[in-house]
This record gives C-alpha cells, structure tokens and sequence, in this order.
C-alpha cells in the first residue's frame, strides 16, 4: 500500500509566514472608517490590536519572520502531518490521489492556534495584560486560552449562551488553559445587561459576543481584543499549513490538481491556498482551487462584493468583501465555524479577480462523506472540514468517470472529538438540509449602508 | 530550546510484537479452568477466542511478526510521536529531562487500537462475523469498533448503563464506526433480564457487561468475544508501544532512568515498560521500571497475590494475580479505566519476581499535573495517564532536590477529549480523593475461591 504519512522534522519548520498581497495583480481595497467612510489608518485599530499586528495587516512585505519565541510553541504540534487518504481511496475505488493536511493535532484540536500563538506573542511583547474574544461552539475560544496560557497572559471570553449551555466541554477546555468564559449576553457590559433586560434568556449570537468583547478592550490600555478569522495578518499566520503541505507534496512526489477547502471566515481556506496560488501565479503549477462553502451560509456563491460591517451590531471597520448582509442568521447548522455573515476581505478580493473558484455543499452530503472518511481515515473530522472532505470526493468520483488520476489536496482543519452530538443528529436521521431563505438574505442586504467613498 | 518530538517514518516501524514470557526467570502460573482447577487448555478459550489469539496468548516464541493487513492499518497513525516535555521542565524548573510517548494519535485517542485491530484482523481470518464486547467509559468500545470497521466485521458493544447514560458522546463515536451499542443489563440476555425484572433502573457494572458480551458470543460459531487488557497477547500486542521508545529515545540519544507507566487491567504498562525490561535483563541499561495505580483500586499495592476470576460474575477461567477480590466495586474515580479489581497475571508475575515496582497515587494529585501538563505541553490528558503524569513530577521533583539529571520516560496513553467533564469536576472544586475501604477489600477478598491445585 502507498505511503499513509509524509513527515517533517522540527527543522524542517517553515520560519515564514507568506503575505499574498504584494503578489496580487491589483491590491486588495483598504477598510473604511465606519464614521467617516475613509481608509482606515493604523490609529483606528489601535484600541483593539497592538501595533505588530496592524503593521501585519497592512504590510506590503512578502514574508515576515516568524519570532522565535511562537515557533517555540508551534512546535509542541508543527509541523503537522499531510496524509495520504489511501484507505478513502480505496473505499472509492477512484484512480484519483487524494492527500489531507491535518491541522488537528493542535492542542486545541483545530488550525486556530496558528494565528492564536503569534496574537498571543505580539500583546504581551506590547505589555498588554489581558486578551477578550468571542466564541461560538468555542474552537477559537479554546485556542486562544491556550495561547494566553503560553505567555501569561489573562484571557477572557463571551461565549453565544446557547452553546454556552450546549457545549459545556468546550468551556471546560478553556478553564483547563486559565480562561475565565461568560455566557454572552452577559451583566458585564452595558450592551449585555439591556439585552438581558429585555430577555432574561437570551440566547446570544456572535455579533453580540464580539461587541462585548470589544466593549471590555477598547477602553482599557492594557486590555486588547483578538480575533480568529477575516483579516489579513490572522489568514497570514494560517499559511505555514500551506508552506508545509508544498514541503510534503514535494516528499510525496506529486503536484496538486485541484485544491479544496473549506470557507468560513476564509483562515483556513486562506492558509493552505495561498502559498499554492503563489506557485500557480509563479507557473509552477497549475491547480483548480476552490473555497467550499456551507449551503446555508453561502457568502461567496450567493452574497454581494460591497462594503459592510464585521460584526452584527456595526462596530467595526467596513470591510469590502463578500457578504449577505451583517445583521444575516443563517440556519443552525452543524458547522458553526462556518455560520459568519461575510467572507475575509482578502479571499473575497482574489476571488473577484478570478484566481479561485467557489462551491456550496449541504451538511447531509458532508456528514456522509465524513463517514465515509471516518471509517477509513480513523480521524472523526469537525463539522467544517467535513465540507472540504465532500467536495474532494466528488473530485474523487469525478475522476473516477474520466479515468483521470487527478491529485486532490485539502485541509482536515480539525477532528470532531468535542462535536459527536452532530454526528449523533446525523446518525438518528434528524439532521436536515435548510433550505436558505434568499427574502432573509434580502433583508440583511437592505441594511448595509451604501458607501460614499470611491472604493 | 531543546527538540520537543522524536518522530519515525513508516519504514520505521517495528514489524513484530515481543512476547517477554520466554525471557523470564520463571514462567507465570497457568490460567486454571474454573470447575476442575486444573490448567485451562487452548480448547477452553476457543468458544471465545479464534486459535490464532489462543496461541499468542501461551506461545513460547520472543518475537511474533505483525501481519501486514495490521501493520498497514497501524500506519494510519503509527509510528506514533515521543515527545520531550521541554515546557513541563521549565514551569517544574527541573534538571530532570521528561519524555512522553503519545498514544493519543490513533483514531480512538488512546493505546486501545494497537490491540483492536490485530485482534478484529484474526477474527475475521478465522471467518468470524461479529465481535461483542463490553466497555464502561467507552475507550475500549470505540477502539473494537474502529477495528471492526477496518475488516468488515459487525461489532456489538454493552456499554455499562450509567456510563451509557453519561457518556453519550462516546457511543457516538462507536456507532460513527458502524457499531451497535446496547446499555448493559439488556433486555438481550437472560442474566440482562434478570437484572432488570429486579431493578428497570440498574445502573450496570463491568462485570455485567462482561458477562452479556460473552453470553451472546460463546454459543455462536461465528461470533467471538475481544477483551482489552490483562490478557498475554493484549500487552504483547501493545509492546509495539516500547518497541517504537527504544528507538525514540535512541535518537534522543538518552537512556531512561525510570520509567513509570499508569496501569489498570496492565496493557499500557506492559506494552511501554517490556521491552525496556528485556534491555534490563540483557544489562544494556538499568531503569527503574514502576506501575503506578489509583489509590482508590490499588490492586498491586494493596491486593492479594492468588487465584480469581477475570469478571465479577465467575464465568472466566481463574488467574493468578493480584487481586481486591472479583467482587470489589472501586470507588467511582474519573479514570474508569483503571477501575479494575485485578491485575494483568504476567505484571503480577513480574512485580512478585522484583522486576518492576508500584506506587499508588490519589487522583487530585492526578489532575494537578494534569493541569500542569495541559498548560505546557497543550495536550489535555486522559484521567488513566495523570497517574503517569504525576508520578512523572514526583520524579522530577526529587531530580530537583537532588539536582540530578534524572531521564523519565512515560506514556500519556489517551487524551481527555471525551472527559472534559473530569476536568470540569476538578476545576470546580468537587473532586475529592475517596477513602479506600479495607472492610469491603475483606468482604471481596472472603469470595475469593480457594484454589485446590498446586500452582
């Protein structure tokens, strides 16, 4: 049987992180000021990130060292193993190769703590005190706990209360790591308390997270937000997974075909694919890549390029990219890493110029293939990836039609130990596909403000 | 910073398991047939077990090829990695340097596979169609049924009720691998109904479960039972573990001074410590080689060395080892798996000839280093290995008294993904260490049979 694993040793650790931009044929647009509708300058940010990561957001470098000190603790995981899904294959019986990069190994059990590490560095190297965040299911919330936990940092995180009361060993995990957690809405913040006020069980939702997570940092000099996702330093952090996959894919002797990976935010898309769009732009290779999305939150199939909010309550920068609309709920679905309203302003740019492609599966396709993966694998994916994993074995049997030995690469971005009560809901027949109701998508939409600026 | 992994490439791989009888002093006591006392024959396990098992588990040979079928399934996670908790040092400010070999990297989370599929492959070698079994916290369970899913066998699994009940996400992960899960007692069986005609609500025991997966598979021809631990082939199948250490902590270029391992029914010890052992007995190092059990189950430390059943219910053949007495219930700790009245006859042998030594640790203690460990080294035990972890700080703590470079080697045998709610418990201040009761060791002890026969 091929070869399952392809390793690499601690000093084969990429020392880089990659910055796309400055390779890009025309640069992305600049955030706006949600007031004023001007580029936003490094001074607006600085309430809420410390001034390494604002320079990373905008710099025009193509590569930025990574400190000592994060590749220290990259190193508990990194590098990461890519596999070959030969027992997949098998299963399949397809000619076509597929490989996975696993980003579960991590101690948070997902991609996060790639970028989680370094926010984590650069505030405390600030003399920052203390790091809020938001959390969902609590993938991000977790990771950062541990990272704060790396530099001693306090860390403090909101949590949506219905996953708050739903998922109880995610909270578990971030109090292992020293975090202090709160069901959001919660009494701490003034936005918290009128919403109580109004409903005592309120069951939160990721926009009124975040709002309390800033409202604890931005007024406090030695308190700073960080966030998971969208922006252009968290998707840069992600791309040591992409540098080590050209490391392994070159051990393993292929070249990619087609890249897929799964699309919520854009990291871990971002993070595997652009050193490989670096080298399709370069003509090194020629790879079809492709962001898969959720059908019930479809950004990049379904929303519009424009300008908008990052957050459901309008508090952040406008961000060009695409979106349906900052006040959109999308369904319940399992995915929840996958449920954001917008799509990373830098993916959503390289898609515009026509450098990616885009697809939309439902979670009962995913939730099969993941099946047909566990079983093979032996890995339990995530909700999210188990996108990714549907839409490499539809490449899969597509090249099973043609004959063709098309070489996949994607993602397994994180295991599903801590998400088996979705695939309880899978296996008892009570997961469904929602339909996406486009009159909700219409009415988000009607709600992002229209633009002054040129941009 | 000192190299955190030691990682081996798939050709690596040790390709036999080693079986330490032959290289001892003397030979364990038989096994003896429950009704005559005499010694049990191959002919009395086969209702149980295929022969290939039966003559792994009296074989004479000192090295037992891997099949390949195995070895290719194996390679799905192994060689697994053995890594050096540089970061535990530092916060311990130890001279002592610490290894950990992770078996936390198979599908299951924990050592469990390494005998899962070997057992599951010889099975359906000898045309076996189903393997039943019994498990309390689920580990073992979710390992059969990885296994099973990997040769087409069907698996059916009575999983203690109150564990059932607890635990739904690990019966999540055995039916993601395609297995039937029952709560145990069962409506299935005539001991199960019995069971239930006195008590509908009866929270279940091992011995239950035991006795329901071995009522459904001895009568049948083609289907088998599989037990995960205390029996000769099952901690030969787990020397794969020690095996692959050699040669990790060769390319550390270390020798260890001890070695302590977390032991319950004896397989993760045994598969860690026998090939160190056999080193030993060459004179090629000399560690100090030590079990380390739960104070509340201290079947080593504070059990008696004689003839007893496997199970609660008396069904298996009798075993010389050490004991609390079959019908001992231990206090309801947080490492279920450990919660065994005996112990494996060949560690018990090899701790009566002075091979190795035990100590018995309290399970708050436990979870202090596991916390510690967990905010280093990122990975969130198992409660089974913080009794490695532990004894792993008592020893590091004495290096730094004494300011030696004491080299420790363990196993973290499993993460605590599955058993955050352990943790959540010991956070919140509800842990306590239960008293153990010697009255209800005496009152086990007193229904020990009496064994007629010589050995």
């Amino acid at each position: 049987m091929a070869q399952h694993k392809y390793l690499l040793n601690e000093d084969q650790m990429p020392t880089q992180w990659y910055n796309i931009v400055p390779d890009l044929p025309e640069p992305p647009p600049p955030a706006l000021h949600p007031g004023t509708h001007e580029p936003a300058g490094p001074d607006d940010f600085a309430p809420l990130f410390p001034m390494d990561l604002i320079m990373q957001e905008v710099t025009q470098e193509s590569y930025i060292d990574i400190p000592e000190e994060v590749q220290d603790i990259y190193k508990i995981w990194r590098p990461s193993p890519l596999f070959r899904a030969t027992r997949l294959e098998q299963l399949l019986d397809t000619p076509a190769k597929i490989f996975y990069k696993y980003e579960g190994v991590s101690p948070a059990g997902s991609h996060k703590p790639n970028t989680s590490v370094p926010q984590a560095y650069y505030n405390a190297k600030a003399g920052v005190r203390k790091l809020t965040t938001e959390t969902g299911a609590g993938q991000w919330g977790s990771s950062l706990a541990f990272a704060c936990a790396q530099f001693g940092l306090e860390c403090e995180v909101w949590q949506v209360a219905a996953s708050y009361a739903l998922k109880p060993y995610r909270k578990a995990m971030m109090e292992v790591w020293g975090a202090t957690v709160h069901p959001s809405p919660s009494e701490l913040t003034e936005f918290g308390r009128s919403l109580l006020a109004e409903n005592p069980d309120h069951p939160g939702s990721l926009g009124i997270a975040i709002s309390e997570a800033v409202a604890e940092a931005a007024p406090h000099d030695d308190v700073r937000y960080a966030l998971g996702s969208v922006l252009n330093h968290v998707l840069m952090h992600q791309t040591i997974i992409g540098e080590e996959a050209l490391l392994q894919m070159e051990m393993a002797g292929e070249t990619p075909d087609v890249l897929v990976g799964c699309t919520g935010g854009g990291s871990n898309f971002g993070g595997l694919s652009f050193p490989f769009l670096r080298e399709k732009m370069k003509g090194n290779m020629n790879p079809t890549i492709r962001c898969v999305e959720p059908a019930a939150c479809p950004s990049l199939t379904q929303g519009e390029y424009r300008y908008d909010f990052g957050d459901s309550a309008g508090m952040t920068p406008l961000m060009k990219m695409h979106t349906l609309g900052h006040n959109f709920v999308p369904d319940p679905i399992h995915a929840g890493g996958l449920r954001y309203h917008g799509m990373s302003p830098l993916v959503s740019h390289i898609y515009e110029l026509g450098l990616v492609e885009a697809e939309s599966i439902g979670q009962t396709e995913c939730f099969t293939g993941a099946l047909q993966f566990a079983k093979t694998e032996g890995i339990i994916p995530a909700p999210e990836p188990t996108h990714a994993i549907a839409a490499a074995i539809r490449e899969a049997n597509r090249a099973k039609e043609t004959g063709e030995e098309t070489v996949i690469l994607t993602a397994l971005c994180g295991h599903g130990h801590l998400d088996l009560a979705s695939y309880e809901a899978f296996l008892s027949g009570e997961m469904v596909d929602h339909e996406l109701s486009t009159a909700d998508i219409e009415a988000a939409m009607a709600e992002v403000p229209a633009v002054r600026s040129a941009h």
